[in-house]
């Protein structure tokens, strides 16, 4: 790509006044340049003359039907009168490089949009998944006003690409269930911000709520309810609707710990199964219980874990969780014991690394990268491989360890990024706060940095991506949308935009609060329960409501 | 009433295990004996012979609907086979002493339920408000399981009143907006847990969505526009809605603070208009304006406001907001100081006496008991009327202090009862909390005690009500039923079933966990979107998820 600067060097857009257009786009495109004419849109339609992918056609049939329902106004507009328009678009045309369908870590996701004061907008990609990125943009400069649209301050063109490869968002499905109606409208609206990757925590202690060809009696005995089931179709289901909105899902089956819900159907494998009132001493919460890591065939288990949901989830990377083993758990098992007693060279350390090395090479031998909690690199004698991604959770610190070691990286500090925190203790005799309080406001997790602290370029690099994470313990459907949304979005901004402008200057929250605004009345428009910011008189007068 | 403790002494609940059918009530009645048999529902149909009150037939249509629809299974008898039927409902018959319509702090709620183990049930109140609330007891009475409903621990006892005659929630409808169907919901809510105040904080400085037939310009400018106004109708609808359930509505005009709304039809009586960027010098919270109190037209506007609103609003309390006023706002406003000049033997401080004394006025003349925030009562020199009813927010100690003066106090104080704090501070440059943090769980809402430090009898007398409130500036309809509830559901026991049993024993939140997560659940299916307390084995498994 050409410099910018020597393209547009006049009005390349670095601080200041936003143009109305710009003002309507989340996250801000990397190149923005846009002229003053106010386009009147004559027709919005997308076409695409040339594209063989199924995939990319279901996208623009989506968009299409967006375009074609939405009027979305942005609150500084309330009772504007329209302005003259000065120009007509007649739609737009999209063309890419590639009809390949593979997504992955490495997917292109760039894209360029040109719209013009009067005719045909373009978009160009390299990849199907670059235009779906920039149809979202293409349709959020779309503004009513008075009962026309416009698309304001053309000619407009937009390079843009993504900072970080992977910005995803977690959901864990096991605390308590989501039916798949509300996945799917978290997969809307993590399009509706460009997010691509969709960490599904799908099992743990509490439940686990997927089909299992290989050991029914995992979901039989150990989902919630007859409703409160994902079968493999429904999982399949959940895959091509996030695919056709160019967002990865990442299963993730935790082990050895947060597993009581296998021994429902497998006491046999397990230790501390539920230890009361005492839990604390086996588990981070109730139910305590881990695979007995003793037992050959808990590995064994693991493993086959690991070789049918890699056949289930197309995508190459899976989640082993590995997080918040008790050595006290494995410590009072009797099996342990006896065990260790009979092979005193051994520990609860060597048993867990010997755990985790099966685990990771069965990854390995079905050609998929392993993915992973701190806890395995850090809180372990364990190496996992070298191209294991790991993610940081425990620490903000964590994330330059990490890349420090020559780790891919993915943040998820829970003092930035875990949304469900800030609803206080969840243990119903305590009358205080949880572990992860505060709440996360929206201007918190956009002031983070993943790459805080981390100052080589090589290992900028292995930062490769940024993750929310709801939790469930307090978090079920009844409050999916407001947990996530609009907060889930400003990780999204800072995770694709970066966090500064192409001057280098840091993007401020009082900077981007309009965009902000806009954003979340587009997503409640689109169906999205997103939660207010502030009183709508401050959405209407920007700039009115800062700290002095 | 004859002591229950001669007519039932070996049978009384104090402690311990939860019968069936009590664990599925909240709040928890005053006097509840049951016995062991279960009996199956052959109609749960109530009738009322001799009633001739319409709002309480209208009560009794709404909960024959419940009741015809209502499937609700408790989650611990979840896969539990249905006990053996033994005996049988054949329905429900009410009566009353008095079909009295009249609605007031003074309204008796109290009532009587009895249950047999066959044969009809009786339900008996003095009022058909009392008769209300016994509907709503049976109704939770009713439990589903294996396709049958029943009503289990039968034959069942209840005689029930409540503690605190004003068990109340304010909504904040002027921050953000809210639809007339989102009240109605709450006020639906409500009714679930016996609460009997809506207290409607209806206007506010950011908007003024109320129509007025005095001043239409107030609802014409001030309202955030003509989809987000309450005319006329719309409240006459809310105050029929809410007195059908047994709900009284106080409305709130809040002056001479929070009303910049007012200015925008009426500058010529305000002060310090929307001050930028520092209006922290003039306001608690941005947009900053209050009515001008040196000159008689803001008083006689005020005056005028009372008389128009009384006639629609019926109920004998009116709540005059009072609250937050700066000093700074008048002492810088050139008509203030222009006055003071010309009237040295006054201040600031005689004006706003001066100012309260005239709304105090017009609120008694017209027959009304004033309500107002403790500032009026504690920061400034005005003596209110010895009926008006203080509402206490900025300290707990508040409500001591206003029964030691003699005053009506209704609990309300932030530490406890403000249910919008928790989110972080809204004003969107600043990276950190708010003055009200953290989140108010329920298990803090439920622990607090209104009579806290009070020991005269006298004096607890004076404490009349606590009430939860819902500030806007983070929430709107999105958000409602999440932010709202079952967190005011903890208060609404605690108010109505005090904070002692029988025999003096304070409830824990350990004991009432159970009976909580039934009451969540009942209301998600009935619609309202309570947010989960716990994961939903935690439900399932009492005793499971405590702190050790």
């Amino acid at each position: 790509m050409k410099s910018i600067k020597h393209m547009w060097p006049a009005t390349v857009v670095v601080l200041g006044l936003l143009s109305p257009a710009l003002a309507s786009i989340w996250p801000i495109p990397s190149v923005y340049v846009n002229g003053t004419t106010n386009t009147v849109v004559a027709s919005a339609q997308i076409t695409a003359p040339s594209i063989s992918s199924s995939i990319l056609s279901a996208a623009i049939r989506r968009y299409n039907t967006i375009i074609e329902y939405e009027s979305f106004t942005p609150p500084t507009d309330y009772n504007r009168r329209p302005p003259d328009p000065e120009g007509s678009l007649t739609g737009l045309t999209v063309s890419v490089d590639s009809n390949d369908e593979t997504l992955s870590l490495e997917t292109d996701e760039s894209y360029t949009l040109d719209i013009p004061t009067t005719g045909m907008a373009k978009l160009k990609a390299n990849s199907i998944y670059g235009a779906m990125r920039g149809l979202e943009t293409y349709s959020q400069l779309l503004v009513a006003n008075g009962g026309y649209r416009f698309v304001k301050s053309t000619p407009i063109h937009i390079e843009d690409k993504p900072v970080l490869k992977h910005r995803g968002l977690l959901l864990d499905t096991a605390r308590n269930y989501y039916p798949i109606g509300d996945i799917m409208r978290t997969l809307d609206a993590m399009s509706f911000n460009k997010m691509n990757v969709f960490h599904w925590h799908i099992v743990d202690a509490q439940s686990w709520p997927v089909e299992s060809k290989t050991f029914p009696d995992l979901q039989n005995k150990g989902a919630y309810g007859a409703n409160m089931r994902y079968s493999y179709k429904d999982v399949q289901e959940i895959i091509d609707y996030a695919q056709v909105r160019g967002i990865r899902v990442i299963p993730e089956f935790d082990m050895p710990g947060h597993t009581y819900s296998v021994g429902l159907s497998k006491p046999s494998i397990m230790s501390c199964l539920n230890k009361q009132p005492s839990w604390d001493n086996f588990a981070a919460e109730p139910p305590s219980g881990q695979l007995n890591i003793a037992k050959p065939a808990a590995s064994e288990f693991a493993v086959s874990i690991v070789s049918e949901y890699v056949r289930l989830f197309p995508d190459s990377v899976f989640h082993l969780g590995g997080d918040e083993v008790n050595r006290n758990c494995w410590e009072q098992d009797p099996d342990v014991k006896l065990y260790l007693e009979a092979n005193p060279e051994e520990s609860v350390e060597t048993l867990l690394v010997d755990f985790y090395d099966k685990v990771h090479n069965a990854v390995a031998n079905l050609n998929r990268v392993g993915m992973t909690w701190e806890e395995t690199l850090f809180h372990s004698n364990y190496t996992p491989p070298k191209n294991t991604i790991i993610q940081a959770w425990i620490d903000e610190e964590s994330i330059p360890k990490t890349v420090a070691k020559g780790y891919r990286s993915i943040a998820s500090p829970a003092s930035a990024y875990y949304l469900d925190c800030g609803h206080g203790g969840w243990l119903t005799n305590v009358d205080g706060g949880s572990w992860c309080d505060p709440f996360k406001t929206w201007m918190h997790i956009y002031n983070f940095d993943p790459m805080a602290n981390i100052t080589s370029a090589k290992q900028r690099k292995l930062v490769i991506g940024a993750e929310v994470a709801l939790w469930s313990e307090q978090s079920d459907a009844t409050v999916l949308d407001a947990r996530l949304w609009p907060r889930a979005a400003a990780m999204a901004e800072t995770s694709w935009s970066g966090k500064t402008d192409a001057i280098g200057h840091v993007r401020t929250t009082k900077e981007v609060t309009q965009r902000l605004h806009n954003q979340r009345f587009r997503m409640v428009g689109r169906g999205i329960m997103a939660e207010p910011l502030q009183p709508l008189w401050c959405a209407r007068n920007p700039g009115s409501c800062f700290a002095p």
